[in-house]
């Protein structure tokens, strides 16, 4: 709908019809218009000039980096520093973060003198550090000032600000003294003092601190804003809730890219280039497929047993698969466990038996199936059901124990659990139980191999 | 050390002491402390009492059903009323939606008798849906209000609501007219009038949204609160960021649960019963099994030739866990994107024409490996080593194309992309790994093979 308008009155060339369709609508859609139309350059150019000055500036951290470099290589340098002026000092550190450096040095050649060497400060931050996530529009009070006082400054600054749900009190150095929430401002009268109204006991963060643990505060205490704090608590910086969402999905993903074999990787599939697709990939597999290569040397042990009952071969596929599986889906259940803190290293005896019982029941459910359709479907002899059946068991009891032990046993070796998924329990589970399972077959068949 | 402390005077019984340590600390760390110490039912019925109203309440929503059942049972009506009427809504309908029938009679007789009928209707939304997840404590102003008396409005009312971010503009019938966030209500001038300031353009979901939907707005849009709306567009309540904060992750543990092949489940994994976590494993595992068996039924139709050349049966364990492996990446990394709306459904030909190329280098690269373990590590023939190395090749090329294109498949079929995980592409791809190492063992070996 939206779309299809400004689709036709560019096509019209109606730019003060276009411009009036434009500031109406949120910058979210306009910036995906803008990606979704991004091989008519000369149309977005001519679509984002028509945006007033805070919209443009909205619109413009939402692009990618490929848009934001088309849109600051067409517009002077006039332009640019009003964009820059508007942009919220996080948004402007992500896109400086992934311009080329002669962007980077035109924007700063065009940004205000006194703030140049703070961003050369943010963008060392590492990345996955609350450094790296913080932004400067943080609301601050003084500790001697009325409610009276605060709201009047509040009043006059909070367009500017990230967010106003909490004001951070702060002496003459910046140190940080208290917080307050603005419901709890507003709720109280004019003349209080701050001070006696702050909160003193504040959660806060350093800027070197990894984001994960920013994550936990916030989730542990429902926060929205969390303050970050230099080495001598001195308030340098904010992080919002909305990028700690962010930083939420960027971490499931990186968990399942670790848990399916993969390094991870922070860049969206369709734009990451095959040969990096290609690297994160082989390390593991090359690691897996020589484990893997173990497994097969047990089988070349047996070659002779196999040899003279080649009917045992076809049973492998189905043991190596179910072991595979039912390992992984304890690993999977640990390892977000874990990573969700409801279950702590020293709960490895709570897995231990609770998985034991479990596998219990899920062996003996899976090996009295496939007994049944191996002796009475398949028609085999009792003796070769048997032995399919309750290799298949142990297997699966195997499978369990290893899978839900073993991401625990990484955390305690400071390993991340996520390695320990599926792939790897797998080819560990899969050499047990081939053993196991020529071991029973040299022992119920002691009559028949030699 | 707030523990310590807390365990110390509980010891002395120095309720004074007790009672200033506990009212200085953040009602989640307070929760932390009775969960873990929920063995002393004396004691937490102690401490509780001690708190504050407003403590109490939030302590009381940080708390588990089971510590929750022995709090209300510890404290008469009054004490109960009280506690009901401090407690958020949404707070008290997660509490009823875990208490047994008595404890919900008890907590009904007990609460303001115009709000009976709303929670039964708030009990009466499904799971998963926008109407679950709401509150009713938002902040509403009407039209024709100023900005002054908006504010003293919101002065007055601030601390019951759940947030103040944004004020809802509703009519007299509770019809959502308009929405403005306090930031410009702060910023503009106090004779401005509601409707002329407020933004028209409202995002708002309906009671029976679900809540996936819910969440990809609250992304897409950085939203940190959306209001729920009925089929009349009446205001019936609002989401806050911190309860979609929670729906994200349970999302993501839904979704590793179904990529390892079980039935999703919310409860915690130390929480849920040996026999439910064996039934959510057990349907997936015999599924898989009965497939595996396919793969079986594909080494006895190839037996003579095993029996023919045994050492073939070595390369079998390794061929099925690369190709199971690679088969998951791809299959991962797609299921993630899908999930994560980087990844359409018609962009199945870009899937495509990535895995295609990636495969060829990841599978090329294998191959070259193996063939130098097999050949020049283990001394193995050129002709035996050719066919492993060019089996697994041709596999992983088939593994990702498979592992890219089912989850679009399914999510084609209008089925959850992630069942296509792993175990699934895992059992299709080895009966295939199987015919191609068959097939070309024959070709190779004509000369051998009767």
């Amino acid at each position: 709908m939206f779309e299809t308008k400004v689709k036709e009155l560019l096509l019209k060339k109606d730019l003060k019809g276009l411009k009036e369709v434009l500031n109406l609508e949120t910058p979210v859609n306009i910036a995906e218009f803008i990606e979704a139309n991004s091989e008519n350059e000369k149309d977005i150019i001519i679509l984002f000039r028509l945006l007033h000055k805070e919209l443009a500036a909205e619109v413009f951290a939402n692009l990618d980096a490929d848009e934001q470099i088309k849109i600051v290589g067409s517009i002077n340098d006039d332009k640019l520093q009003s964009l820059l002026e508007e942009l919220y000092f996080d948004d402007m550190i992500d896109f400086l973060e992934e311009m080329p450096s002669n962007v980077v040095k035109r924007v700063l050649e065009n940004y205000k003198h006194e703030n140049r060497s703070l961003i050369n400060q943010f963008l060392s931050y590492e990345e996955d550090s609350a450094g790296s996530l913080m932004t400067i529009e943080y609301l601050s009070l003084r500790s001697n000032q009325t409610v009276k006082e605060s709201l009047e400054h509040i009043r006059k600054y909070a367009e500017e600000l990230e967010t106003i749900d909490v004001a951070y009190v702060i002496d003459k150095n910046k140190k940080l003294e208290g917080e307050i929430t603005l419901k709890k401002l507003l709720a109280s009268s004019d003349d209080e003092v701050i001070e006696n109204i702050m909160d003193k006991n504040i959660l806060s963060v350093k800027t070197s601190t990894n984001q994960e643990e920013a994550v936990k505060l916030f989730k542990k205490y429902d926060l929205t804003v969390l303050p970050v704090i230099d080495k001598e608590n001195i308030l340098v910086g904010i992080i919002t809730i909305d990028d700690m969402v962010d930083v939420i999905e960027e971490e499931n993903t990186e968990d399942f890219q670790k848990m399916a074999a993969m390094a991870p990787s922070k860049e969206e599939y369709l734009e990451t280039s095959v040969l990096h697709l290609a690297k994160n990939r082989l390390t593991w597999l090359l690691v897996l497929m020589v484990s893997a290569t173990f497994t097969g040397s047990i089988i070349s042990k047996y070659e002779e047993i196999i040899e003279q009952m080649v009917v045992l071969a076809a049973a492998i596929p189905m043991l190596m698969d179910t072991g595979g599986n039912a390992g992984s889906q304890s690993s999977t259940l640990i390892i977000r466990g874990m990573a969700l803190g409801e279950i702590k290293m020293s709960d490895y005896l709570k897995v231990v038996w609770k998985e034991l019982r479990v596998s219990l029941i899920v062996g003996l459910g899976l090996g009295a199936v496939n007994f049944l359709r191996m002796n009475y479907i398949l028609k085999q002899d009792f003796k070769m059901s048997m032995l399919v059946s309750f290799t298949l068991g142990i297997t699966v009891v195997i499978a369990k124990l290893v899978g839900g032990l073993l991401p625990i046993g990484a955390k305690k070796l400071k390993l991340d659990p996520a390695i320990m998924a599926g792939p790897l329990v797998t080819t560990i589970v899969d050499a047990l139980a081939l053993v196991i399972y020529f071991y029973l077959a040299m022992f119920l068949y002691s009559d028949v191999l030699r």
